[in-house]
């Protein structure tokens, strides 16, 4: 299975209707589908909720609601408590990143629920009590307040990453070889020469400058390739304007 | 210096104020603080902006303007454009992550503009082939239209945990030793038999259980000290109860 299909996202307390939406959307981004609120204290209509959860209205729409904070984890086997404070219930708090691991193994096994406190007070020191595991998101102590749904992008990021559900981007092209490479020195040297960019005895001081921009720039075969078709190419168009109109080595007129 | 101050969030082409104040909330979250709009194509007022700034209208206040993408990165040594989509400029692209460190690096020596695109289009091919750098961040395949405030977001978090400028939190009670675990270990035998939990001959087989607890959930001194506490009151009170109101072993009347 996959276990983040078994994270729950637990607003608690929340006040505005945007910022479940925004939650929605974030949430969907990260393959987390399931949203209850409990002892929700909206403020305004859910038109503003469903602005801002664009096309994860599906999330929002199959939230569940609960009448307290117990009823909403009651079927959980881990409760994660999101806290941006210190203090006495927060000593064994840990950034998100540190237990992505050990959240997503408890959620192999059964319900986790991953819970938010209101956009003023956040939780209660009774609600962080009831938590099995907390978290605290990094940031910067010259401004700590994070906006609710922006604290359930990072988490729900960090479970997303650590599942390894992604692949990251890869570049598609294979590496080139060093075979290649050398190659590639070899006809640019040529193709230098032969245009009058420098002469022969400059060859080994400038190839040392294209060789510190090629061996930075050039990784895969096609950046090879492509580079190759300049070498040739200029000089396949210098032979030609030579032929036209040959000029003899040296001669100034 | 810090790299994170010579980190220029761009933003292309931006539809919303909203988000841009969203954008700067995030900025300041994570230690991130000069942004510029590009060819900016705002459709509503300021206020929208302001309200989701909170506190950091600092940043929002501070912004820059200039009339086209070209003019926002001039001055910068690496342009990191971030994009959604695959295609044929954006083979070399990172998730965020991989390139951070990269990133903080050249911010060391000169401005890195990290550019966003617009809500509705992202960059155009020709912005993004002005980019020395391109990310994607990573999102589930089943919705990956992210928010314009929370790809700031995520890709200002990772530059702020790999500046390493945030401590992450750790436990503040010092960790028990072995003695005072094991000693722990003895005391609640001592307990347990003496409250009439177990009897001596099954001191083994119950004290695996608690063994089994224990070593998962003792870990600081403070931990060994609480359940040292726990042993010792318990034994006290049954001690008192036998002494107020004698019973010999085996009597049951």
């Amino acid at each position: 299975m996959n276990p983040l299909d078994n994270i729950y996202v637990v607003l608690v307390g929340t006040l505005y209707t945007g910022n479940v939406g925004s939650a929605c959307r974030a949430m969907a981004n990260m393959g987390i589908r399931h949203l209850r609120l409990a002892a929700p204290n909206l403020q305004n209509s859910w038109d503003e909720g469903e602005r801002m959860a664009v096309h994860a209205t599906d999330v929002m729409n199959a939230r569940e609601e609960f009448a307290s904070f117990e009823e909403a984890v009651a079927d959980c086997i881990a409760v994660v408590g999101t806290t941006a404070r210190e203090g006495l219930y927060r000593q064994h708090v840990k950034a998100p990143r540190d237990c992505a691991a050990d959240i997503l193994a408890l959620a192999s096994q059964g319900k986790v629920a991953i819970v938010f406190g209101r956009e003023d007070k956040g939780l209660l020191n009774e609600e962080v009590a009831q938590c099995t595991h907390l978290v605290r998101i990094p940031v910067d102590e010259g401004y700590t307040s994070i906006n609710l749904s922006q604290a359930v992008l990072i988490t729900c990021y960090e479970l997303f990453t650590a599942s390894g559900r992604y692949e990251p981007p890869h570049e598609k092209a294979p590496p080139a070889v060093q075979a290649q490479k050398m190659q590639l020195m070899k006809n640019w040297a040529n193709m230098l020469c032969g245009i009058g960019f420098m002469k022969p005895e400059q060859t080994d001081h400038f190839m040392q400058g294209f060789h510190r921009v090629f061996s930075r720039g050039v990784f895969s075969r096609d950046d090879a390739a492509l580079m190759l078709g300049v070498a040739r190419q200029a000089l396949w168009a210098a032979d030609k304007a030579k032929n036209a109109n040959p000029v003899k080595e040296g001669d100034n007129g």
